[in-house]
């Protein structure tokens, strides 16, 4: 069963709005087993979503449509679907009572604008007429079509809740069984993950992909077939044998990111982190409690961008900022062993570099980098030369500090 | 001029991958005076990607297609190409003979798979051919059509570097002259923007365009014009109004975010700020220190994620803690003035809360936040009950923090 997905709105074709929500609705699904025809994003012009919308009716066997639908002026994906599908738009009551019936509670917004929410082309079913989001299925030419407001967090949920299962009770048997594993690949450049996969002559009923993701390469692992079984053990197998060429350089799997990995084996071992960062200025700190649950095993952090602050929180003398300089081997394990004495943490680590774009010497070119991690037994530092701009080198920096927890842990502390 | 922009890649299309290329190549684009026809994604499949280069080629003026142009082997697009518009194959000499030199450097991939990215579709004349990135262009029916990599990094600069020149040389009276302003808006809601907006009822030319963008609401106001004068005078009358309904709300323009604002403001007073922060885990200071410079005026920060970071670093008394909790008017204030006196600075920022999604209570649920901020003078602390999942809340806390700064600066320190 094909998908064709479109995304509306001006500020998605000027570019001054990342489209966000097609993605989403592409992930969610391809996971459920559907193929994406394509993806499709036009402007707010009445006459180019109506023909966006029929060509997509023409060749898919689904249409799913985002934006357009709130009460502002340049909200027409309703005009344009009436006109396009010959359906005159007319009010569903449902929607009606309940905009009059909240309407104390919304802002002092006239009733005429709200209730423009309310009039949707003939035959549409409202998806949600409870609770204030815009959103309906149409059937039309035996297909449906689903209409989901722009906003992210609405579109999700809509699609989550309502169209995902709509549509499963769609031409049951038109789904393909689909295995799908992301191999999430730090510090292993792209060609060689390429060049060692060739080495294994897969089937070619595996599906591969490659991704660079900066900083990170991930590789993508596809069977999709009607006959589970056949699919099943060449996934398996395929797996396998990918594990095997790319060994350690594979961090996670799927949605797994470094920092939730680190948080696991964290857990595992029973061990507390604490962070010290200065041209990483809190990614670190806000990658890591990004994880709902972080407070189990990371303490906190100093982000230490001035030397005073390196001075009065980490301990470091202005002796040795002076002789070494903020960006220093010695400074990095100092910071490291500094947060990790304060905060009773039993691992540490800290990084310090120049991120650019000044600030980059001769001798320290901008993209140098230290990274030190301190424990009761011993401290580590690391030299890095990243390259880049600002934001790729702390990307990177902050992965890197992440990527070394992560192996430590693995090989230091079964 | 209308463009078209196609998008490649089987990791768009089944959402493993977001598209980010689309949207810079369609910002770019429309500042420069074009119009954007549309954005299409489609997967790695060769007859998907000819139709959708044929279909493009008939309705705009010229085609902007991104990835598919690498060495490994699901690159497709110069093979779908050839097929589509009868142009097969050709070694592009120059950029042979760039691999072959430069091939020591690369890693150990074999020379063959390399050399895939200088076989091209005929008629082709790559732009960049000493530079290692694939991209290059073709007139076809008269109508130039650009093939850029997928990665971001190259693909954005092939865009910048060479397509806009190319292209502005390129039915130069086609494009409008076009005059355009972002109000970045935070703390009002779309609804009532607009509704505001509605008071002023501005010419029927100028285009007003809402968007919520979590947490803000940025609203984008374009006139475009082949005669300059009428244009600018329209536009410049329209700003004025706008400021003159939406007044400080309004925390910027175009491009500026909430930590670029705040930091000019310090700037311009000779202020440095501090941070102490819990719930949003870093998040302040990685937002803060994203802006280069920001040394200038940012010292640095504690993340006090344990309350024993509190204790240790921020001075707080377990007694204060035992008796207010963690998440509470008096931690707030106590982190504030604890940064402040730590970091000698002028001005401390504290945010203590609870993101979830666990840890709320029936006195405390989640989203309960308390925002505090100390100086010299006077210290204040502001209570906040945000809604939403963990992500947002730590965002729209983060911003909530840097406009209570904002507004702190702007009211209190002319």
């Amino acid at each position: 069963m094909k998908i064709e997905i479109i995304a509306i709105g001006d500020e998605l074709t000027s570019g001054r709005i990342l489209n966000t929500t097609s993605s989403f609705a592409a992930r969610n699904l391809f996971e459920a087993g559907y193929e994406i025809y394509g993806m499709n994003t036009i402007g707010d012009t009445p006459s180019l979503i109506g023909e966006a919308l029929k060509q997509a009716l023409s060749r898919a066997d689904a249409v799913l449509v985002t934006g357009g639908l709130g009460s502002t002026d340049d909200d027409l994906t309703n005009e344009a679907v009436s006109k396009a599908l010959n359906r005159p738009t007319m009010p569903n009551f449902e929607i009606l009572s309940n905009i009059r019936t909240h309407l104390d509670e919304i802002t002092s917004t006239p009733v005429g604008q709200l209730e423009k929410l309310a009039w949707l082309p003939s035959g549409a079913e409202a998806l949600s007429p409870q609770s204030q989001m815009a959103g309906y299925q149409l059937i039309h030419d035996d297909k449906p079509i689903f209409f989901l407001p722009g906003i992210p967090s609405q579109m999700k949920h809509l699609l989550v809740e309502q169209v995902l299962p709509k549509l499963s009770t769609w031409q049951k048997d038109h789904r393909l069984t689909t295995y799908q594993r992301i191999f999430r690949i730090f510090n292993l450049p792209e060609m060689e993950v390429n060049r060692r996969i060739t080495t294994l002559d897969l089937s070619p009923d595996v599906h591969i992909g490659y991704y660079p993701v900066f900083p990170e390469v991930h590789l993508s692992l596809i069977v999709r077939d009607k006959k589970n079984n056949n699919a099943k053990r060449l996934f398996n197998s395929s797996c396998q044998a990918i594990g095997t060429v790319l060994g350690d350089s594979i961090y996670g799997y799927d949605r797994d990111n470094l920092e939730m990995v680190v948080g696991k084996l964290l857990i595992d071992r029973h061990l507390q982190l604490a962070v010290a960062e200065s041209c990483t200025g809190g990614l670190i700190c806000r990658k890591i409690t990004d994880t709902p649950g972080s407070s189990a095993y990371f303490l906190g952090g100093i982000v230490s961008y001035a030397n005073s602050m390196k001075a009065h929180y980490l301990g470091i003398s202005p002796k040795l900022l002076l002789a070494h300089g903020a960006v220093s081997r010695e400074t990095a394990e100092a910071m490291a062993v500094g947060i990790r004495a304060g905060s009773g943490a039993d691992i540490a680590l800290a990084v310090t570099g120049v991120a650019g774009p000044s600030g980059g010497t001769k001798v320290k070119p901008v993209g140098t980098v230290y990274i030190a991690i301190a424990t009761a037994e011993e401290n580590w530092v690391t030299k890095f030369h990243f390259r880049g701009d600002r934001e790729h080198i702390r990307e990177i920096t902050a992965e890197s500090g992440l990527d070394l927890i992560r192996k430590y842990l693995l090989q230091k502390v079964g």
